[in-house]
């Protein structure tokens, strides 16, 4: 099956909608939530319990793998599905976003507009071609541009791949921000030129770019429409606070084609999940579910628990009486609340699983709600 | 059911043997593997999968159950077996080896011998009642005697206790380490008359003492023997070297009641356990597999394998080709090598389910050869 994108039911009342996503790996049920395996794995829990809770659609980054183990070694296993042992289906990025992270500081303060530009040593010269950088694992040099992005993408074989973008700063002026937009554009272009070459059943969503600027939203959305990108996911700097995400999210899908799907790149905790669905967005990435369960926080129908607080000892029901993950089934908050007190890598993996099934379940219900005429 | 050991096969070559010890949750095939699963966890992976790999027995310990959470909760959860999630026997000890290793050191340099006498503020007093300490967790006193540890171990409902002991260093004077030895034995004693006005069905195996004293052993023999107890705990000081060890194996099981099933404790090592089978031990409790699992650490039917090391990467058989586990099954050596370079906590868990396996189907094997004669 290659890639396809059917509209199920369009909502009257919003721009949400369910939908199928189709790949070669199989069916992505849309409004969807796609946990993070950076390194092919997500943190504390395999792939075999994450597909059978349910879970669709996983991201792996390229900057990662291209540097451990080295997108070579992916290729020579059969690509990712092969390597780390998932069946379902997969999307990667594109190395951007991290190697810029780099050059302007962390990931956090890239997002949320705190980094200065600075080079850290790592990031050796930015230019029209791309971007070198030395591998902070084995210090080697590594040029990454729209077509060696996409040829690591080829070798790890994802079913969606995502084209070489820059992602600005927050703070930063218009006329460079302006440079880097259409510079982003040109690589994009560069990347779908080189994809099509040999598009080996992958599908390329579109970075939508623009930052907090209406105008240039508008322009990128133009852009990605013109052009055979199978969809979109919107990325570059989302705004610092929620309130410049959600109207992001009022004044940029009205712009995409509505025939092909929508993905929001890195944003997953509810509240932003819940506008972002009512916005038609049908894809959500976020390793938020997964750290909270590191750090002993669970989701439940009555709202995030922590499951470290003292108030748990000796409560021997499930996390969450209407879920049915394996950690509901078979243990208490009681045991879980002592396995973080007793410092157990255990009740990370057992708090991880559980959230990965609620946002499963999270997910499903926006869909019946959507397809009821609820939403 | 209640407990009962069955001798099904006695080698005539060693004192090797085949049997069963019933208890009221089940079966225990030995020789057996008995993991450590301190905090009612084994490190990495939760209880329901090292029940599927068919682990038998698995080890607690009292002392950090008591401290955390505390035998209360347990007990109002139903038992271990409720709280932790398991159905399968369990036993704990006496908390007697942690809280001395508290006194004369840690438990590695105790085992060791390397340890000094020397009180480091946590145990506050030994005398024939027991030992006052104050936990490292709240900074609570709290006395541990023969009485509150089987009552401890009573709140918690193992299938197997233990008799509180001392657990004195290896370096140590004639006559200190005869008052120990004597005052253990009386410890038990109390141990065992508190436990037989309440036995909940559970068996109480005695801990065999005497250093590397092979008369001090046999008077401990003769004392276990002589006594109800369900079956021996070969404990104590168990020598600083494997020479030491194995002396102890060839002179301690002899003096042993055969109708009563022999534990040998803390040892896992594969070399010790060959030694152990052919001398007799039924049953053998150690972290060995688990912890080397975390250090990337695998045993296989061709010995042990170190997955960090880079030959593994683009090795895409399993960890073992003869392993049924369900990470043989599902993964390869190359992304084990790349989830442990990545310091991915998913590599600690795979790894350790497997090297739980191993033991599982080892013992298996012993039961095996030792029933076809050739052992």
């Amino acid at each position: 099956m290659t890639f396809k994108f059917e509209v199920i039911h369009q909502s009257k009342k919003s721009r949400a909608r369910v939908g199928i996503i189709h790949t070669p790996h199989g069916i992505i049920e849309t409004p969807s939530f796609v946990a993070v395996g950076t390194n092919g794995t997500l943190k504390a829990i395999d792939n075999v319990p994450v597909e059978e809770a349910g879970l669709q659609l996983m991201f792996c980054n390229t900057y990662h793998m291209m540097l451990q183990p080295g997108t070579a070694v992916v290729r020579k296993a059969g690509g990712l599905h092969n390597y780390i042992g998932r069946k379902g289906p997969i999307i990667t990025d594109s190395g951007g976003f991290q190697v810029f992270s780099l050059a302007y500081g962390g990931v956090a303060n890239e997002l949320k507009s705190r980094g200065q530009k600075k080079t850290d040593g790592h990031v050796l010269k930015i230019n029209e071609e791309g971007v070198l950088f030395r591998s902070y694992r084995d210090g080697k040099k590594i040029l990454l541009t729209a077509e060696t992005s996409v040829d690591a993408q080829k070798d790890l074989g994802a079913d969606i791949i995502i084209p070489f973008d820059e992602l600005p700063p927050y703070h930063i002026d218009r006329k460079v921000l302006i440079d880097s937009f259409e510079r982003t554009h040109r690589w994009e272009k560069r990347s779908l030129d080189h994809h099509l070459k040999n598009p080996q059943q992958q599908a390329m969503f579109s970075v939508v770019h623009g930052g907090v600027d209406p105008d240039l939203r508008k322009k990128s959305c133009h852009f990605a429409n013109d052009l055979p990108f199978d969809g979109f996911a919107i990325g570059g700097s989302l705004g610092k606070t929620k309130q410049e995400l959600f109207a992001l999210l009022d004044y940029t899908p009205p712009h995409l084609d509505p025939a092909r799907p929508i993905h929001l790149l890195g944003i997953g905790d509810l509240e932003s999940i819940n506008y972002g669905v009512n916005s038609g967005i049908d894809t959500f990435d976020s390793s938020y579910p997964t750290r909270a369960a590191r750090h002993g926080i669970v989701i439940t129908a009555q709202g995030p628990l922590d499951l470290r607080k003292s108030i748990n000892h000796d409560n021997f029901g499930p996390l969450d009486p209407t879920c049915s993950c394996t950690t509901c089934q078979k243990y208490s908050r009681a045991f879980l609340h002592h396995l973080f007190k007793a410092s157990e890598l255990t009740a990370q993996c057992l708090a991880s699983i559980h959230n990965i099934k609620q946002m499963v379940t999270i997910m499903a219900n926006y869909r019946n709600k959507i397809a009821a005429g609820e939403i």
